[in-house]
């Protein structure tokens, strides 16, 4: 090993699947970064990585993955259910950790991770990747200026056919994006969440979902969340007192549009029209900010090795990655409840 | 009055505020009809139906419109607290009806009406628009051929910035456009309801609302209601077991595309690999086919003049708008409670 | 005839075809303004118009509209081939004039009229309709206010499928609407003019054409008109050193969108590298102004009531109605020449 | 060198900037295949090469690369003015070649890289990917099987900001793909060319072209290419006697559309009616088929392995190259004559 691989960062990566690649492309991305080892149980998954990282440890073990000397860091893009189990391991290790949304399966499990790892002073980051978009990050520039207003509402839809994943429902599947975006956006957790759900595709997975949230500011959010969609649609409606927003993951380049829109009351006594309205709204310009093009997950990789030179918190913290867990708890047992009001722990 | 004058349906058009000119204008197009009498409260309405319509008597009252001599029919399009009154006293004059939807504020009024309109072997018919379409008329006759396959979900998103109206929420608004598209379209009415709202305009009345049903044969359908966004959607999507449907009013000329596109289940068991997909999708070719591109009240103006001629039952008559009433007076009764699933009787 | 009517512009429309009908509404639609007579060659058209306006002189004879007592202005509706001798008639009457696109079948005719309305102090307006359009307006708003910098090119798309002329080909059908446009937003008419075209309908006028432009200033425009095309497009591209401009024209409310894009120069002297890039480009925020939503035509008819009223030029003239006669006649002549360049006279 | 290695084919990339990239990955993604060499004449290029491809030879040099032992092809993303040179210095070599679009920078140079192929028995294929996509391969079926009757005429729309080349115009940059597709499609040549184009940026290169194309079939096609544009658009449309197309890259999904719509001739003598239409046109549904979502580039990679393995021509061979070359060199004489109708030899 050339005393120019020692100065850089060593990182393994656990789950080389769909994200997986991605992960580890952008690691190496970065001069001060190495992918030291890669683990999946898919022979067939490795044999791809074997190749597009020669030098790499190649193994269908995570423990085989850990000992690799000198390693840094371990980033986890596994299946949910694994999340905990590697993570926890991975700290117990002494290894700064990345992992994929969501955190884990459970807010306890959440809860564990975090205390472990601030109990050994390690990084744990989770991998919640839109907060890292250009598109994300203007509407909260916008948002944290006050252009809005009061916000009164989100409405987010979040569809498409397939993709179906196999151990877990659409709103663990998909979700995390949504309450990931909204809780960076206003700072807030919603307090109650109602969630109800169909399952057509014999899975045993709810695989379409509507969720009501509540927060305490009287603020309310709303997701359709669906993987039997004949169209892929990704959008968010943000509707404030004094502009509105919509913001088109699908859209080529112009993926956040502030409307100067708004809706005022006129209080007018009159009762004998009935063609009075008490309400009045005003339409005004449109405006597509330039968005910050630069990919996603290699910012979320930036900020995660910025963590670890300095061993100060990175964006998207074991917390957040828990504020998310929470309400997905909450969900499920709201959906189990025909959509009764859960309240979030 | 010359004798090609008196061969002519001779029809009264109260209300003559949004939708009162367009319903006069759709009446005065065909041969056989005439537009008698228009009443309205507001004294500018009125005069601007004096202009358009100088030879019809022009009113502020509905009773002077109804002892125009040898009147057949009423048009009604007034606020919905009047449509009761309105329609009950016309078909106690004797009069064939046409009630702008909802076609009243509640199913006892409703119920009411139509045991007048029965007793009087009168017409009574509501004015839901949309089944008039060529787009839904396309749609029913897809469903109807069973190309579909077994139909999973309804998703509707009916939203836009303003068009307040000054005595309803928006549920009670927009609503009925969708319930009585599904209606039509599954034959059947949904037997549970549930519905949350906000109020955000601080005129008294919800203005934002998702509305979720649920019917015997297993189908949900779900609302999304508004009008408070900063962009018009007007989109159904319709899932099937073999095709999709992606209905959208706002397209110029492709409202109607269908998806060969579907889920089927792989009942794999294959417990090692973690990533094996238990359901499979397929997507395949789309079609957009071509509609009927009359205007939907002319094609409905025709059904009525129809019904009245043969003195049979209109294509939507008295039990059609019923079945929607029932279902707003359950989303009424479930909004109070929070979103309660409330039975629909 | 009472005093009230006997205050109001009496207006005669010819030609109750496609656009005679849009041009009485809107002229009955002012308070002041009566439509005093409709004529027409087909009994069908006629019938209508004594429908709609049951007090109007109907006729198939144009000199039978020009006697109506005290008529004080015409419209001409009719096929391009009879602008110019009912146009003629109607001064020489001593009636103010607005005459449909284009003014007349060659520039001679056009001059002719000019001249004649002249002599007579008569009030000669053209419809050139997409001028008194809400984004027309505020493209010209934005173009006078220096926004775009130096203007490089106007590039139109003007196509759907049929709607087919029966007395012309689709340049003098269509580019009448980019020339009046493009001629009023740049205050110059071109100097030469290339134009191309095939005729593949067999109806013996060219149906698909593409016509070239060429400005004193150095500014170049192009234009694409088709009766042949699958879709109906109407997009102007407008290209400036400093923003650029898309006017699409089948967008619902976004019609005008401004991009503050554009191009500048880098001189690098750099002989080494084949990939150095003498020019840069710069991309930025996108803004869809609000545009007034009123009815094109009947800000139009206002403006020519302002003229009758005050005697004083309406805002589309007869010289604004040669300016674009002289160039359709240009095109005529280097479409028989196979594109050569034609200077416009 | 391990046995295994030994028998992949082993390619030399020259030029890494940036198409040569996925160039690469397409060529190593295949699991015969090794990218064995990577020149170019920038270091900072070289040092990406170096860490995406650490088992090549790593070179400024072509003929260095041209000396790896046993290589077998060489595929070349260099500016266009080195394509000739770099191709012969290969095929002398007795490499197998595959050149970035266009061929060359003159028919005379494409002449004598296919005669030296020739000569040599290698292979020479030019890279026009846009013919191995899935739209341009189902477009190409539809056109084979007869189903839009006869073709009448293409129009294409390749416009966008920025993206300047430094060592060509407009025309030679982006009509190479529409010209190869139109070829593709029709199996025609234009046999005449006429181009006009204006030169803003100060570059010294024409940047927004108009290319008309006539062809012995009657067929017309023209091009509007563009560097000055606000907006990105990929659009062709393809009109034909019984079906129409539109064919829009810039969509995600439904990228091919087909219009059963079209246009037919009603000989109607009827001279006392100006309002006859001499042409009648039928609009019916739309279809979008289902598209092959294979990368483009690793199904021409494929077939030029497939052509190496058999010796067989490739699919787009140096004709194919020389017939787009054969285009763009009349299209300038064209330019420098201001439009002239030129003969392609």
């Amino acid at each position: 090993m050339s005393s120019r691989t020692e100065e850089k960062f060593r990182v393994g990566v656990a789950g080389y699947g769909y994200w997986g690649p991605n992960l580890a492309r952008n690691i190496s991305a970065r001069e001060d970064c190495i992918v030291s080892g890669i683990c999946d149980l898919d022979p067939a998954r490795l044999a791809i990585a074997a190749t597009v990282f020669p030098e790499a440890v190649i193994t269908e073990s995570f423990s085989t993955l850990l000992e690799i000397p000198d390693l840094d860091a371990v980033v986890i893009s596994t299946p949910v259910a694994s999340h905990f189990e590697l993570a926890k391991a991975a700290l117990v290790a002494g290894k700064d950790v990345l992992v994929e949304k969501p955190l884990a399966r459970s807010s306890d499990e959440a809860r564990t991770l975090i205390r472990l790892a601030e109990k050994k002073s390690l990084i744990l980051a989770v991998d919640h990747t839109f907060l890292f978009t250009g598109a994300v990050a203007k509407i909260k520039q916008i948002l944290d200026e006050g252009e809005l207003g009061n916000i009164l509402y989100f409405d987010s839809v979040r569809v498409n056919l397939g993709l179906f994943q196999p151990d877990t429902n659409v709103i663990w599947d998909l979700a995390p994006h949504d309450l990931s975006i909204i809780n960076s956006l206003v700072g807030l957790t919603p307090t109650l969440v109602s969630a109800v759900g169909t399952c057509h595709a014999e899975s045993g997975f709810v695989d379409v979902a509507y969720v009501h949230m509540k927060y305490e500011s009287g603020l309310a959010a709303h997701l359709h969340l669906n993987w039997l969609s004949p169209v892929k649609l990704r959008r968010m409606l943000i509707s404030g007192s004094r502009k509105m927003i919509v913001y088109d993951d699908m859209e080529p380049s112009e993926k956040v549009k502030v409307y100067d829109s708004g809706v005022s009351v006129k209080k007018i006594v009159d009762a004998d029209s009935v063609h009075k309205r008490l309400v009045d709204y005003r339409i005004g310009d449109m405006t597509a900010p330039k968005l910050d093009t630069s990919e996603a997950l290699f910012v979320e990789i930036n900020d995660f090795i910025r963590a670890l030179t300095e061993r100060k918190p990175p964006k998207v913290d074991g917390l957040a990655g828990l504020d998310v867990v929470r309400v997905l708890e909450a969900a499920d047992e709201s959906l189990s409840c025909n959509g009764k009001w859960v309240p979030v722990f």
